[in-house]
């Protein structure tokens, strides 16, 4: 059985660049937690550092935590919110900035040890470029690839999930698509470096996530953690799970399970407009409708079919078996 | 009830740029009437000009028809598919050109009439361009709005209905979106020219098609035609309902209904590795299943929660409604 | 010779939902127009309306453009960044903040009107909706439709530009592309309400801005205004013009000649990262570049081009034309 | 200074789905490589197995390219247009088919040897899928990599360039984006593997092909083969070169050169409606315009604004080094 967690920030405010006040209010973070801790199925909560948890805070949060029963699931750099790191982070132009962040980076591990923390979901978002022209894509990629390496060479008790997405804020990220960001955790040939899957990351990449799983597993068991949303396929409008697409979801389920994922099964919404705790729930009851009409009898019915490859057959089968 | 209905040649071979010679070999025509015959809830088939019926077979496909308990939905013009046709038909710059298509419409005016077919369904697939800088965008675009003006100012008793494509065979095609082509049919201002909608080339166009629905009935109820398919969102991929999404059609069949639409539900697909007849009916099953559950009851609910618009609460509705 | 303009806010801040703080400093107001003052060929300045310019600093700013030798080109209401709009203005389902809206559009015609401003332009890119089945869409685009109605028949001195965008904030806008917007428009059948055109809004509807200027100019004269920016295709980037595309840009300023238009070329960018200032006039350059070469004999050339059709010939004298 | 080459099929007819006979006339083959040898620039031709070359002729064709000057640059098995593979080649469910396909492979092997051809380009078209839930991703994707791996070790002369594409015909195809490639060729692990860029299937694939490049060579010099032609963004329109974008070549350029690709430039469109003959040539002489104008010294130059990232700059730059 899949255990879902959830990223605390969804079920706070949120902004873009038209309302960059928020469109909603946002509670104390004890709230949160509360919130968190309600969803029926939650039993973790993935915090972003200097938001949620620091240096100072990681004892108070580590016991709010355990009143609350839920586990750190991962703890999320901020490398994307502070004006410092508005031109790059870890692959930064600028040496001084590259150097803040490896610290801040090392910061962050210190952070996790002490709450008991085993991974850190890296999402370098600010490490791009924006125009054609504007990097020397060999040196910055290299500069990303060594830092990140420096940082997990020194903590091996700590897992480096590293997560991609095509674009925004950059219009080009360094870390884009499923084979490239596998393509750099090779290069840097760590066992505790590995990929992050963000679902609506990878439809924009325009990846069956499915394939995007077999890719990362077969080719040395580098699905680190599991990101869930929906969208349109054009923008990562993190919506609820199953809002708009239906059966890529069954295929999720059903290459987690073939190919051995024992991680988390985490929210990763933003909520512009929507009640926040609803539309984790919503997403979770979702994909637990999922987990539980795939039983392992109709698992294996399945897997005839995939192997048949007769669409007819498999889309009646799907309609019959998922739908009233 | 709606009226599904089915383009005859979706139930024959399939070809591409890459293998023209087709994925699948192509049964007599006779026997694709019997296939659509077949089909649980076929009441009716669209024929293209030329490749299904020409004056001279009218008779006998009449007669193949009646045999069946098939209706004549449709004739769709082949305004695609002809070497002549490769540059354009009703807004191509040779004039000959323009000419020769107006005639061959005409044609197919005879021909619908002869079978009792109440509607020409117009795809001007060719008429459009593909490289910036290569039209008289303004007059091409009034060759299109004054041949179909001329040809259905003449045949009052027979509906034309113009499907719109964003893209393919040209890479930007004159009739492109639902409301360009509500312009154009606005322009013509003849009772009998309206729209078809093909759900895959609104997914393309961005559109909802919920709201493209409401968009043409709205301003002047001129939604003539429906076709049905499912894709990826990129490209017509011409897939099977509900192969890809799910809610969406839930929403086009709730507005199809609170438009006052009343005409066919057809199935317009490619399936060009499947069996043909076992795509449509599956196609004609999910759209059944959705038409079963959201009952007159559901239907209201559904109204409110969409005029409250806590998606939220219609996400989980969705879920306990349509899934088991 | 096309006048050329800027939207002040170009030239300040910029932010995005994971910087809400913004990548840079803002300049105070005088700064900016100091600026804008500066740029090569601009002429005038677009405000946005609380943001630039309310009630009470309408005089003050007055003597500003002033001193500097600029016009007010237009006044931007602000529909997009107080959170009491987040859920939409003048289609919103509150029927309280539709009357806000409805009385702050014409608190902004007293300013345009006091600062001899002839334009609003209306962005409503908080209305529409981000989920499926989330909206009475009959009723949703009828109230936006007869609220600008309403504050647009009581101000026939000043032109009504309706700017549309395919998405962001909201996944789906009630004003998505020109023709849809330009339908609107003809319901509303005022003079004084037409349509803007931003490039980059159109890239992403997958619209040729040189067929979109010739369906508004054609169907009425509706070309009111114009934006210019370049994106990466599938998103409103913001970018410099001609930073991605070119011959695209020589059909836009082609057919904005052959239509017709004789408003303002106005920049509209959002550069997170680059110097403002910079960034327009890096874009200003660039058509007045295509200005320059596009001369009268030049321009007669193109026509002749586009009349034959052919794509080889065209694209070398495209490429003898323009590049060195 | 790059050579420059051309697939001969790009002369030839054009066709597609709904003009399936084609929108040209085919001249002979003897022609076609005539007006191959006329294009100037062009040193090498490609040929696609049984279409242009086959055991049979190898000798004739030979005579012909020596006749013309011309080098036999890659032979592309023909893996895509024959009924036998439209459900996959080396990947296929059927094994029958894969050892058809591995068979085909060999004799395509032998061709090249006979005709001193030193690279076969390998793009299996046909090898992915429609539908989700309709493939076993882990076994079929091994299937192709073991294929591939078999026919290359037994021909360690011949280089195989394995040629990436999102989609069309299929899809999702196995061999989708640079990096999804890439990974295999590392498990492949052989000398004799690599790479082939289509510009346009990278651009359908959201990469910046100059990144692609990079990412290629740094990661073990497996950039074999370059195919250029341009396209609006969201489909392989296979247009001439130059046509929709122009930055993003001068990035092209300059990458090829920095990561020391010496390898042909070809080209590969699919000119539906426009002279094969003319569409290369201009295509050709736009990337010699790039090539000319970007002299070492302004190689130089650019490489300092790409370390600097100052995109106005960069922006200026462009405009004032290649336009008039």
């Amino acid at each position: 059985m899949p255990k879902y967690s959830v990223i605390l920030g969804n079920l706070g405010n949120t902004c873009d660049r038209f309302l960059s006040s928020g469109y909603k209010d946002v509670p104390p973070m004890k709230e949160l937690l509360k919130q968190a801790a309600e969803i029926d199925g939650v039993e973790g909560v993935e915090l972003v550092g200097t938001w949620d948890i620091t240096v100072d805070t990681v004892d108070e949060v580590g016991s709010l935590l355990q009143k609350h029963g839920l586990e750190c699931v991962s703890i999320i750099p901020d490398l994307f919110s502070q004006k410092r790191w508005g031109k790059g982070t870890l692959s930064a132009k600028d040496a001084a900035t590259r150097k803040q962040a490896v610290e801040y980076m090392r910061g962050c591990v210190e952070i996790a040890r002490k709450i008991n923390c085993p991974t850190l979901n890296i999402w370098p978002g600010q490490d791009g470029y924006d125009y054609y022209l504007s990097s020397d894509l060999v040196q910055e990629r290299r500069w990303l690839q060594e830092n990140i390496r420096a940082v997990a060479a020194q903590a091996p008790d700590i897992r480096f999930a590293l997560e991609y997405k095509p674009k925004e804020p950059r219009n080009f990220s360094f870390l884009a698509r499923a084979a490239d960001t596998l393509l750099m955790v090779k290069e840097i040939g760590l066992d505790n470096v590995g990929v992050c899957i963000d679902t609506g990351h990878g439809f924009v990449a325009g990846e069956n996530i499915g394939e995007s799983i077999v890719i990362l597993q077969q080719y040395g068991k580098k699905l680190f953690h599991m990101h869930f949303n929906d969208n349109h396929g054009s923008w990562d409008d993190d919506m609820i799970v199953g809002s708009v697409h239906f059966p890529l979801y069954v295929e999720i389920i059903y290459w987690l399970r073939e190919s051995g994922y024992d991680g988390w099964y985490s929210m990763d919404q933003y909520p512009y407009r929507e009640d926040g705790k609803g539309a984790i729930e919503a997403s979770i009851r979702f994909l637990q409708m999922v987990e539980r009409v795939l039983d392992a009898r109709k698992h294996e019915e399945l897997k005839t079919l995939m192997r048949e490859g007769d669409n007819v057959r498999t889309q009646n089968w799907l309609r019959e078996t998922f739908f009233k």
